[in-house]
């Protein structure tokens, strides 16, 4: 569950998270990794709130892994903290889906940036296939394309 | 991979871990959740080495979830050192599986006791069922069994 | 965040998460050392919502580790479903806090139950050391001790 | 711990895991997020290797945080694989460190490539620092840096 927020000419989508114990590590912040996570998270939320139930898609034999991952460590993320997870797509989805990410204190401050690229796999034959019908009118309907 | 080693009347066998920075928490320790996933891997390597590969007995259409797992923490697991997890049977395996796990700093210090119990699970039925002809056989070979 | 709610003649803390890909393993299921960390999750939101913040508690110089760790897996979670954590204090805290967990389906099955013990420690001398003022009081004020 | 190999003009350390359970996912194959871990931890042992023990540069006041991570997913990891992580540095070490890392099949097969990008940190100021003295020197002495 998340927002739909305006901010300069675009629309993101914005899922927040508390940051859990499990999620942190020596150095008193956010494992790197674990923002993989995050964004995941904040992603299917994306989708629920555009009308689009990623598992429902899965459960339909698509399914829609990750094949490009970066992201950029600006600042740290603190345990207890809400986090703000801030995303929209890149381009309109063909077989792969681009999205960008920002991970944002309340503050506002960017703690991370990431760019995610995945791609819509039929599952019975392994291949690659184009976005399912309806995906993409539903990320425009939300203004969530750019 | 790990070595079977006799402690008083006893065989256990023993498996080495390095822990990672993503296994810490910000206490500065192994996050205690985490050593549900050290318990496995030592189970595992555990049964490899008395000739017996999870992995195949998964792809024969047998599961093995945990139905109990107990752990009680000693002492904090720390960054980067070895530990080592010894683990027993407690029991010939009927429907059921049950262990005793210690992780031990290389001292031979107690850090955190384990109790798991398993359930050999037949995949297409979703029902309980015996263990496989060979498994108790293979525990045995090696006096893992008590 | 959660609720706190009457069930018989007792209360208990509620809080819902949401099931992650990250949470999930090839058993298409809820890996089972991850509910630890919603355990956890949901201990610290139980505590903010009788008014005391785990995390000040540990700027405070108080940490409260785990000792005991008990989980009995009943049924699977599953994947995007959202889960309940019944979560109640089961005596007065001394230098331990004792809980019982209970993760249901939104539905009301009860898929694992959990026992934690945790201990108040000391930052500066490492030593356990009684409940810090006002934590029972918070916790009574909700009824969440029997 | 793992080993140093020569591949066409250039040195690579090498470092072995087993894919665990709790790294899978339910589609069936090693959660994209984990290979973070997988990552670091391969690096972790080719400092190790090359003589620089990175748990006691922290003791030493000196962190090394991510501040890039960008990994490409090629193939799938599979359950109980041993896998390959291939490491070497990029560029001489300034205040930062860059990697390229290629996870590969006991086949040979590139599962992911990763670029990561640390940057030394000296604990008591919060801010950037040179290399450690000496650190260069043993990945040179390793013809590890290209």
């Amino acid at each position: 569950m998340g927002t739909f927020r305006e901010e300069g000419e675009h629309w993101w989508h914005v899922h927040d998270l508390r940051v859990r114990y499990a999620d942190t590590d020596r150095m008193d912040m956010v494992y790197h990794g674990t923002y993989a996570a995050y964004l995941e998270a904040a992603r299917v939320e994306m989708l629920r709130d555009a009308g689009w139930v990623y598992a429902e898609m899965e459960s339909d034999g698509i399914l829609l892994p990750v094949v490009q991952l970066n992201m950029t460590y600006k600042r740290p993320g603190r345990y207890d903290a809400v986090l703000e997870v801030w995303s929209h797509v890149t381009a309109p989805p063909t077989s792969k889906l681009s999205l960008v990410c920002e991970v944002r204190s309340q503050g506002g401050e960017l703690l991370v940036r990431g760019e995610v690229t995945l791609v819509f796999v039929d599952r019975a034959t392994g291949k690659p296939r184009r976005a399912p019908q309806g995906f993409t009118e539903a990320l425009n309907l939300h203004h969530l394309i750019r």
